[in-house]
């Protein structure tokens, strides 16, 4: 069931034209979406989840009022260099003593549980850098062959003094450009010029043939042969982390721009803002990092969606102890008035006409269910649309709190849009308390234990009411010599 | 800790000499394994499950006698035609009307999901056929230029008649071989040549340039080159089920050998007998097709394991419900034996010297290890080792009930060993009935129901206890107006 009738009039901000601009994707329902994913050389933290949590809601909520998305998240697995101008991948595989695909296997395998434990939607396609050297080989020829890139021996650049648009998105001047540089290589026609393919050291593990001789693609080039590939020349919206802008995304602006032919290339582009633990970026040195697998033994899925989407996903947010604790308050407060809805439906058999306050209350409800589609249709403003979420639950918990019978039809109705709107932005509010599952076999001791006192006492009766509440889901109780034995039923 | 100080000598059953060999691999106490992963258009079957299982338990029983095992396990997202000559690809993709890489990303990652479920240790490395293009038509090339690969339009055939020992390793005789053919080209030099590159037609979304034009991959082509990238010209096992024995396996010896100039490419070469269901193979027309999905849903990753292994790797194995709740009941006595070695250990305070019987019986504790390990170092016998395992249950069950009293290093060996014996072939042993873990709620509503049974008796000590010993676990126990509510303490 969509989320209404008419998908609602959508704005999003576009960093390319820095304001906002009506949401009008090029096929009727249907978003291509590009989103840049990890390069699986380590663990992934807390600012990839924000990245693919924020990503994830948007998509949800689009997919919730009637869009079918079609969503590509690639994995980069060579040619990602750091400041060094080492390989990711190869520092990973110095690191480990392994194969630097041996470690691109472990570190994608993690990250794809690291996204099914936080509940993120998978991509309709996950494709890697190093299924598609064809391809770029194939992209980078044509880029030559228009005039856009050159050979320097066995590497090929990218002659942005050829593009006039060059630094578009990320609205840099020419004069600013040299500084971000960091290929030495004097032979560039022009220093802020970028790789296409690089040529390989001897023996190097991560390179293949090329017309230019054994080497490996730049980073830049995968994702706009990945993106054209799977999504064709022209996508609707391509996101990523803020850092990606420049020069990330506007050198595949530039690339893919050039191959088309000067087809605008993306027509939304959406970034995530940084996430900081106490208030500075994370760094391993710092020791500020957490992945994603520490901050799920702490807290659940759920908890820590919401404290990702307590912040709207443009702006900066910082990672503390005190804003998860709040998240998981306000989870369990959502997640209590549906508990005390539900016993309450439970109870309610007769069913009656609702009366003119109830009819008051269902009109309140209303308004914050589009109170909730109007703040996530205005560029995804969770935080708002949280507001109205709680604003929906204190008006709830008051409602009930204050009549002694309420009509199943208005119980309903709060149940159902709690679920959907906490449903639209991917909180699934199934959350257990983590340990509650694990403490089964101790809260069975416990049973047993009170059990063996009743017997003692010789209060059968209710000794016997535990036996058979027990056997009722399915746990046999047996009295042996050795003492009390509890079995599953078959 | 290994299962024995020193690797036991170990024999192996190879297709390719048809009798048992001393096992020693090309590296010490180091093996490269490579197994032929699925063609990821379609959910995984029990088939799958069975020819991984059995391999799962190979690896970890080498593990576990000190060998490193560096495993790699393919994932065919190209090129694995159908008996039409259709790519099961583009047959998953015409049926879910997806790209075809869509669907192999779905069903891969169901896959990976699968594998992990199943308690199999994931390889090293997982390749995909589509990352290896470039390195296929290397091969290709190298195939060509030494003699043995000729093209035909845009297609390329492997020449079998210049390979003398064609057949060696399925013992397949020439005659024989026109029979097996599925590719009608008649422009083939031989009939059983088979195709290293085939032309696509126009348009086709599984193509690739080649020097012979647009095309893509034959099926066994992937396995010579993934296996030699990542594992070297010569690898210690190649593994995979009995039916691809001939063709895939044999051309792959064809192929591998004639590039590398007749090194041996696999030293054993292992083969899974195949499963049936009611005595017939799996097809989804019988409608005895059982996902692995399915099959978890009822039973627990060690029961599966356990009926797997019940029959040798090599010998077919039938499935059916009996012969799981055969399964199930041997993992539940093997498990009630190690909880009440547990709770006897618990009991056990002072400790005292092992008497005469005891000392007898840790000798037969030993003897069954022992037994264990041969068993399974001849050619990785599970039934046989299995039995071992039963039979050390066996001799445990009747020991403990003849005694009245027991040493602690006598229940800590017996635990141990049982605990050894199954982990070296991949059964964990933390078994819970599946209902236990989702019934913590339910537990909880009973103990908190018999509390308030006993506040209203006024026994206010017991129902004080229940307070304390859920609060020892986290669980605080709040009586309000509206009742008795527990929450999770922070």
């Amino acid at each position: 069931m969509p989320l209404c009738a008419d998908p609602p009039k959508i704005t999003v901000y576009n960093t390319a034209s820095r304001g906002l601009e009506i949401f009008q994707p090029h096929e009727e329902k249907h978003v291509k979406m590009y989103v840049c994913g990890p390069t699986v050389y380590d663990s992934a933290h807390l600012g990839h989840a924000r990245t693919y949590i924020a990503f994830d809601a948007i998509i949800r909520f689009l997919e919730s009022v009637g869009y079918r998305v079609t969503y590509v998240r690639n994995i980069t697995d060579v040619g990602h260099l750091r400041e060094t101008g080492e390989d990711r991948m190869i520092h990973g595989a110095t690191r480990e003593r392994k194969h630097p695909m041996e470690v691109a296997d472990k570190y994608m395998m993690e990250f794809f549980k690291d996204m099914d434990m936080l509940n993120i939607r998978r991509p309709n396609i996950q494709p890697r850098a190093s299924m598609h050297i064809v391809e770029i080989i194939e992209m980078v020829q044509g880029l030559i062959s228009r005039g856009y890139a050159y050979r320097v021996d066995g590497s090929v650049y990218f002659d942005i003094m050829k593009v006039d648009d060059y630094g578009k998105l990320s609205g840099i001047r020419r004069e600013e450009l040299d500084r971000h540089r960091i290929e030495p290589d004097p032979r560039k026609r022009n220093s802020a010029d970028f790789a296409l393919w690089k040529e390989a050291p001897p023996d190097y593990p991560l390179s293949w043939p090329s017309p230019w001789g054994r080497g490996f693609p730049g980073w830049h080039i995968e994702c706009s042969v990945m993106s054209m590939k799977y999504l064709g020349e022209q996508i609707d919206i391509h996101g990523g982390g803020q850092e990606l802008v420049f020069p990330h995304h506007e050198n595949e602006i530039a690339q893919s721009e050039s191959f088309t032919g000067k087809k605008p290339f993306v027509k939304y582009w959406l970034h995530t803002g940084e996430l900081t633990v106490g208030g500075r970026g994370m760094h391993k040195s710092l020791g500020n990092f957490i992945t994603i697998r520490q901050a799920l033994q702490n807290y659940d899925a759920d908890t820590i969606r919401l404290f990702m989407l307590s912040s709207h996903y443009r702006s900066p947010l910082d990672y503390s102890e005190s804003s998860m604790r709040q998240a998981l308050e306000n989870i369990m407060r959502i997640r209590g008035l549906l508990d005390h809805v539900n016993s309450l439906l439970a109870e309610t058999k007769d069913d009656v006409d609702i009366d003119a306050e109830e009819r008051e209350f269902l009109s309140k409800v209303e308004a914050t269910r589009l109170g909730f589609i109007r703040a996530m249709a205005d560029d995804f403003n969770t935080p708002e649309a949280l507001s109205q979420l709680y604003e929906l639950v204190r008006h709830s918990n008051s409602f009930i709190n204050k009549r002694s019978k309420i009509s199943s039809q208005v119980l309903q109705s709060i149940s159902k849009n709690i679920l959907d709107l906490c449903n639209s932005i991917g909180l699934l509010l199934d959350y257990k308390p983590p340990k509650l599952a694990a403490d089964a076999e101790k809260l069975l001791d416990i049973l047993i234990e009170v059990r063996a006192e009743l017997r003692r006492r010789s209060m059968y009766d209710l000794s016997d009411t535990i036996r058979s509440r027990l056997s009722e889901i399915g746990l046999i109780v047996e009295d042996t010599r050795e003492g009390t034995r509890v079995r599953v039923a078959r």
